[in-house]
């Protein structure tokens, strides 16, 4: 018998809809020429240092002295000691908390295994819908908050197990401050709640006053997983390297038990992405992923401004590579995308995909070209003033 | 609050006691040259054209034009297809029942949430640890079942619903032949009960009535999953990249449910890996992994007939890479584990690890090195000699 919990699941991947609907578009009007603002993934490529780091580990796999098998459960000593000494040291962690992964896709929804089936989960309205579909695939309870106008998720008057928040944010494309952040730390310390820190676009802030990491907040590790990744960062999108924190701190044996939960459950992370990993480290590499995080930001600019100019309200873009674009007269968001795919041939994503609170938005992206981003402005503002 | 079914699984790494008790000695003994007979990963590195092919996937992912980033949950279609050309479309499955992934230890254990959570597993006495300990992770009710003399698991007198086969087996070394899996085929179709077919070693199969795959027996397209995987046969073990068919016949949607969980779980096998899945299936990367497979299989004669001469019961070692070590005297594996760590400065692995039915046997392997086992032999035929 099926196992009924996958049946929780939403029916299809959330974007079958947008990619059947440009596909039918396309099948009508052949010689559209589409860009998609719609665009999860990244466009730049892998920079050199961290291709000439896979080049060697290529090499070490064709000789039987360099060889590398098997590579342990929880991520290999130089790179989990990399991560330690680049970003986890400052706040008092050790390689023993951190673990390598495959993605933060497998690790967002696996970390609900390391806690009680009954824990009850508090997702934002609009959410990231992994959290949403991986939940009900392990048939946990899930409710929901919504957004205060700065789009930072209200705290409950109830106790929630799990919180997951997202920040920089996907789909918004806004940030939680240091504020918002103490807010919810001690909503779960109060709470015996757990928080899930979802922290894979990272790499975008630029504020000052937004946090780069959960545990720049006092007692964050009493209470907070921290998620990161090198996708969105250094283009590791089709190679596949994540990482997490799990602080000793929440529960007595929380690191034994996550251990030997993954030492049967999974194999590693590739070697050819772990050493991948550590040369994004190396700082000849930091610089050119600063620059490639830059040029999407600078396109997060360009985007805002131009919807802006185009009579938008825009939210996001700053620390993110995301922008929530609100509607100018009412229309749902499918009736927003509809408008965009066949008066502009411009694809977005309507923002009821990531929640009902979300169906009066589109979510745009930044992560794609430079030239694309402009031409979408250029066809905008021509319509708009035809209009 | 932690998970509970976590701590049903067992305390430690299977080979914990192993690696503890070895350390110690090495400890005690700095001088002491130890060989490992105990070693499950391969020891042969990557063939050329399969290392070719990964240098260019990793320049691909160095240029704008040539990047790939997020490839799909379910593998990239030129390896889905090649699997298919090479090792299913004989049996009639299409690209859809096929799955790419990133380790058999991952999708033997994650299959289980396909099915009811009331299911019964039942498992072979002794049984490779990771059904067991991932079976108990997820709360997934187990029992076991003895093997015969020779060494088939027997047919239990009442239903389950999962049953898991290992065959080539690991850890005894036999292989299941055409009428032992058609006696498991005809209690899957009566008893409603679902097979995964754990194939993983098919490659070391040089008998001629040992299938290569249960699809070899009419009817198991109706109730078998097989998991294959790249790491034995063509030294993936570090590089990480696995497969497996899930026929549609076994339940309706039973596809399109699977991969809505995919979807949500997991974002596909490192570019990488694939593209170097890819090359196994050429012509001359196929003649040098049969050459590495032969290298190992000539390994297990050495050691077979060495141990033989030595006085010991041996199995297993004609069509996997494993054996499996009869006591001549009555001692427990962990008696013969000191036996042989303490006087022949040799590592094995204690039967008893993969369960109470092996504690009279070591678990040997052939993945090693020739010289080693070798000098193996010599240590022990000496050592007989002496006494």
């Amino acid at each position: 018998m099926l196992n009924k919990d996958l049946l929780q699941m939403e029916t299809k991947d959330v974007y079958a809809n947008v990619t059947e609907k440009v596909k039918a578009f396309k099948y009508e009007n052949p010689n559209a020429e589409i860009i998609s603002l719609g665009i999860g993934d990244v466009s730049k490529p892998i920079v050199k240092p961290v291709i000439e780091a896979m080049h060697k580990a290529v090499d070490d796999l064709s000789s039987m002295d360099t060889f590398k098998g098997y590579g342990g459960y929880y991520g290999y000593d130089f790179l989990r000691e990399a991560i330690l000494k680049n970003e986890y040291q400052q706040y008092g962690f050790t390689k023993e908390e951190i673990y390598v992964s495959d993605g933060t896709k497998t690790d967002s929804t696996s970390i609900l295994e390391l806690f009680d089936k009954s824990s009850t989960v508090l997702l934002a309205n609009p959410t990231y819908p992994i959290y949403r579909d991986g939940a009900a695939a392990l048939n946990r309870k899930v409710e929901y908050t919504t957004l205060d106008e700065n789009f930072v998720m209200e705290i409950p008057n109830k106790k929630y197990d799990i919180v997951y928040i997202c920040s920089p944010n996907n789909p918004i494309g806004n940030a939680y401050n240091k504020k918002d952040l103490e807010k919810w730390v001690d909503y779960a310390l109060k709470n015996e709640a757990v928080i899930i820190f979802d922290n894979v676009y990272q790499g975008f802030v630029r504020s000052k006053d937004i946090p780069k990491s959960i545990y720049e907040i006092e007692e964050a590790k009493k209470c907070a997983i921290e998620l990161r990744s090198f996708s969105k960062t250094a283009s590791f999108t089709g190679l596949r390297c994540s990482y997490y924190v799990i602080p000793n701190q929440i529960y007595k044996d929380i690191n034994v038990v996550w251990k030997r939960r993954t030492m049967n459950r999974f194999n590693g992370a590739s070697y050819i992405a772990q050493k991948a990993a550590e040369a994004v480290f190396l700082p000849q590499s930091q610089k050119l992923i600063k620059e490639n995080i830059d040029y999407y930001l600078e396109n997060a600019k360009i985007l805002r401004e131009g919807f802006k100019k185009a009579g938008y309200e825009v939210f996001g873009g700053i620390d993110a590579p995301f922008m929530w674009v609100k509607s100018k007269d009412q229309k749902t968001s499918w009736q927003m995308f509809n408008y965009f795919l066949k008066e502009l041939n411009i694809i977005v994503i309507p923002g009821i995909v990531f929640g009902l609170a979300g169906d009066n938005y589109i979510r745009i992206s930044a992560l794609g070209k430079r030239e694309d981003g402009i031409k979408c402005i250029e066809r905008m503002l021509k319509n708009e003033e035809k209009n």
